[in-house]
């Protein structure tokens, strides 16, 4: 199976759904600036998780349409404001939505797709309850993704942050959304509650794999040339699973000279390197490497309970190819 | 009867509801900087009005609650946000959350109290098509107030605005919101279609006069000292009732002053003053306060075909307070 084919055929269908729901209104500008990045290309991951576990519990794709858009705008939503917070400058190759249209438009262009989101959760033709059971799930996952954006920027500023404390944000800010993907396209698909709470699992399991394995990439993709990435994640005490592992585990010099280092915006290149040889020795990418790996095993192993399909195929590769053959 | 007194009341019972519903949280500097400004005040005309609407159709105030809580959050979510756009330092005379806490945690803590919104109509424990309906209803006017803020951005860098584009803008970002608060007020209270469509009208004029009155109060209650907030309004260009009105009646030499002057950053204190004799002589002050009182007219006869309540009886007081004896 050539799972990039397959992940691509439903991104595809997606698309078109998308084209027909967030149309052009009036002020232009308002809506051109909120079709920016929806429009822009991006992986539909979060949508084609949703489309997979409907069909994974031999669902009716048809009904998670609504979902899927949702989805994808509450995804675009947030990178809309979060770029606005670090002054991104570029998303998918194209200017930032406030780099283009200004702050105040972006600051109203991600209110408004947060908006349609909702619009387009009522589209949902299902029973009533399941309807509100299924927005209830969004709203309490955007909770989670508000509160997750703030931890990400409060241990920026701190010195220690735990593995725990780590794993706990990176699943708000990123993986619980994979979480109430895979479910909720479950209970649209009409499975039972053991099958929703085994795509549940899935899709934290993938989220916190696909997460650290970005951050793993990070550093190894970088690892010849030691370029600018991995200094200014070093020189802004960024806190990925790499160095908050190494920041818990170094002794004696190797300790003394990370926390004088890691954080410091002054930092030489020189240093820079010492760190980077640190994080090797303490094992501290190696870990991160064998932790998304195995959170993506037990993402597999969420799926047992489920009938042989198709989907759940696709499913298990992307859980593999989530961490083994993707390229950032 | 006194006015104040009754809309203070059910102010109060809406604080108690507020106080019990919007619990901290974590992280925690996260709620505190969403609790900030719904904390700080406000006169809660919002929810007092679904209070009121759904009294007068005989309702039990107790259902509309939650729908109280998501009115006064969304309000306070835009209030958020449009101080960071305009940045503005204070808000009900406390420092604006942006500047308490920074843009990117305010940036989120609107995004949260948006959230919260939707949380508390969850609560709502009517018959499902009746929430179904009803959050519908406030998903539609929060994309109207979207639409609303960026067309007030646009137009103060329009030379003309015209009369019906003005009342167009500030019904979507004002009026919408009293207009889905009666009407939703009304619905949740069991009120029949009739009823509901005669408090929706209701709500929409009494936000237009509200709004009208505003800018009426802020260029009269000015005239003495014809102080610095005029001048700002006069040299940024905005676009109030009492502008675009002048701004199209004008004519001859008074017209070549005012297309000179208004939205003219450099404009002298002399000139302030040679625009504001303009906008008496064209009669365009009076004219937005004509239209404010009329359209608070509109507001009360839109009441007629309510039973004799007195919910009523406030509703009409409430109508004739936002014009006559309202001091901002």
């Amino acid at each position: 199976m050539d799972i990039k084919q397959e992940l691509k055929k439903r991104a595809d269908f997606f698309d078109k759904q998308l084209e027909k729901f967030l149309n052009n209104g009036t002020p232009e500008t308002l809506y051109d600036a909120a079709r920016h990045l929806p429009f822009a290309g991006g992986k539909r991951f979060r949508p084609v998780l949703a489309f997979l576990s409907c069909e994974a519990v031999k669902g009716d794709v048809v009904k998670v349409i609504p979902l899927s858009i949702a989805l994808e705008l509450i995804h675009n939503f947030t990178l809309v404001h979060d770029d606005i917070m670090d002054k991104s400058k570029l998303r998918r190759g194209l200017p930032a939505v406030h780099i283009k249209y200004g702050e105040p438009t972006a600051i109203i262009a991600g209110d408004l797709l947060f908006t349609k989101s909702f619009e387009s959760m009522h589209n949902i033709i299902d029973d009533l309850s399941i309807f509100k059971n299924v927005e209830y799930g969004l709203i309490d996952c955007i909770r989670e993704i508000c509160e997750g954006q703030q931890l990400d920027i409060e241990f920026e500023q701190r010195k220690i942050v735990s593995e725990e404390e780590y794993i706990e944000m990176i699943r708000k800010k990123t993986a619980v959304f994979f979480q109430y993907a895979a479910e909720a396209g479950t209970i649209l698909g009409g499975g039972t509650k053991e099958q929703a709470n085994a795509l549940n699992e899935y899709g934290v399991s993938l989220g916190l794999g696909f997460q650290i394995w970005d951050d793993y990439l990070d550093i190894s993709s970088d690892e010849i040339t030691l370029g600018k990435d991995i200094g200014n994640d070093i020189r802004n005490g960024k806190k990925t699973l790499i160095a908050c592992h190494c920041l818990s585990h170094a002794t004696g010099d190797d300790k003394k000279i990370l926390e004088k280092i890691y954080g410091n915006q002054k930092a030489t290149e020189q240093q820079i390197k010492q760190v980077y040889e640190i994080l090797k020795k303490t094992g501290s990418i190696d870990y991160a490497k064998k932790t998304a790996i195995s959170f993506c095993e037990k993402a597999k192993e969420a799926l047992e309970i489920l009938p042989e399909t198709e989907a759940k195929q696709i499913l298990l590769s992307f859980a593999e190819y989530a961490t083994e053959k993707r390229i950032k």
